[in-house]
């Protein structure tokens, strides 16, 4: 596949001024690599910050601004960010109130929020951490131990940043964040690899007539390859891997997720198969989100997060949130 | 590419249903293929109505909502949708202040709105109608005499619809639609074809380390092809053919579009050299748009629209919107 690239050093730098010239209310530093809502610190208000490898646009930074993340910190393409940018993005967000890492589950990021925890304690800031591991596919992976971390992300961003936007502390929000987190269930498949800059071309090898379903979303391994699938076999195959996992006694929140090279009328298709086999199973359904999300660059290829709710998820699901990537409510 | 689909056949009533199902807000008629926001029709308002071939998404049912398209009448794949769709649009949204149909200017398109027309008014309902033309690649192509109509429809849906919304008559919403679709121009590139269901590969060949300039969005031929340029060139290209045809006194709203396939990252870092090409041509941006809203399946690669504004057009770009593909304001 040919990028849109002009050369492969300059992509994540030249990503982030193009997000500076598209979007206004953020503040981007493109050479420390943080981006910021532009009213932070905001009084009073728990600063919350995510990060992590480039490559899975619109997540994070598309995530900035009322109502979700507070800052970003972008790292190289499936390359954790460094201690220094979740620092600097904690100084520029904290209103005193403390801060809140959100850390999706591979080892490098793991470490590296860890020690920026300790740059920003030794600065004075209140830090809480939530660990993201909603990945069902593997337990272990190319790049963690335990579960990887990947479109869950989105509910404990959107949740936690609700509930930190009406003012409750830090101790509150990364309980929310904490509770989401563990309410999170995700399954991914790939139809194709995806394309890494560096690289230039497919980063695995996939043949033609196969899929690989439990895929990571830097294509690591999943569980196992099978003849290529219709969407509803997908859809049956995913959401039981789900559920085997996952066992909702409520409504869920459903992400039907596009890895980035799947067209979004085939996600809809595939949404009115995932919506099928969950009423089969018994499963409500309260907001669905389709569209692409937390991607692999130009994957081809979906996921699927249900997200359990109790009354109060589902009101801070439905609570106001202006981002690039997700907005809504006033 | 491998497809996430059912069978061919069953692509589109597959995407409606699971728009249904994502969409509560909606009410989908997936048999008769019509989209409409729930309300309709809206008390003492103008319908605004458009529709084309499938493929396209989030154009056009992603832009069904208050503050834009009031239906959407989606064809099969690249195919013109049929005159009893918009006809049943119209019966469906006419508030008795009249309808508007907004109409991508291919053949097949602009036959079918007109019969609608007819259709339409046989029942008593008030028609305008606008044809965007806004694609300056080539005059005359596969599928029309004359310009296509590509990224400047996403303006005109947006303009027109504040402007219906404010409840102007429908006189006045036509000529605003008018004035936005002169006011709009438009040129892709493609690094790659698109995979449409019923073929199931490449709907064109385009040799590895070549590119197109001027693609149309269902792949009709461009100016030329070249060996692969960078992003800084492309942008270069991109924005030196618009501003050979748009003369701008004034600031522009700015599209910087993907074709389905291209990643975000990608698609951010080529806003920056569009950014950068329009500043050095004394060109002022006004707002910018970045991501993946007027489509061609899985074609990777961009296109950039620049639509010229006044004060009024602009406060119009800034009025609420609430659809599943573009919202802001309260």
């Amino acid at each position: 596949m040919k990028q849109l690239i002009n050369v492969p050093e300059s992509v994540v730098a030249d990503a982030l001024r193009g997000m500076a010239a598209a979007h206004p209310e953020l503040t981007v530093d493109v050479e420390n690599r943080v981006i910021v809502r532009r009213d932070a610190p905001v009084l009073d208000k728990v600063g919350l910050i995510s990060g992590g490898g480039s490559g899975h646009e619109p997540l994070h930074g598309g995530f900035v601004g009322p109502g979700m993340l507070d800052a970003a910190c972008p790292g190289e393409v499936f390359t954790s960010p460094v201690p220094d940018q979740m620092a600097r993005a904690a100084a520029a967000v904290d209103s005193g109130r403390g801060v809140l890492f959100i850390v999706k589950n591979y080892t490098g990021d793991a470490l590296n929020f860890e020690m920026a925890a300790e740059l920003a304690e030794d600065e004075g800031v209140q830090v809480g951490k939530v660990l993201v591991q909603d990945d069902v596919a593997v337990t272990d992976s190319l790049y963690t131990a335990g579960r990887r971390g990947t479109g869950g992300t989105l509910f404990v961003e959107k949740l936690a940043g609700a509930a930190a936007e009406e003012g409750a502390p830090l101790e509150r929000v990364e309980a929310i964040a904490r509770r989401v987190s563990e309410s999170c269930r995700s399954f991914g498949v790939a139809l194709s690899a995806c394309t890494t800059p560096a690289k230039g071309g497919p980063t695995f090898d996939l043949p033609p007539g196969e899929l690989e379903l439990g895929i990571g979303i830097h294509g690591e391994p999943g569980r196992e390859r099978r003849a290529m699938m219709t969407s509803g076999e997908i859809a049956d195959f995913t959401v039981d891997a789900l559920l085997a996992d996952l066992h909702p006694d409520g409504p869920v929140l459903a992400l039907v997720n596009g890895m980035g090279g799947t067209p979004l009328l085939e996600l809809y298709g595939f949404n009115a198969e995932v919506h099928r086999v969950l009423s089969e199973r018994g499963v409500p359904v309260a907001r669905t989100l389709v569209g692409n999300y937390v991607t692999s660059l130009d994957m081809a290829g979906c996921s699927v997060t249900l997200c359990q709710v109790d009354e109060e998820l589902l009101r801070l699901w439905d609570a106001p949130v202006r981002t690039a990537a997700l907005r809504w409510g006033s």
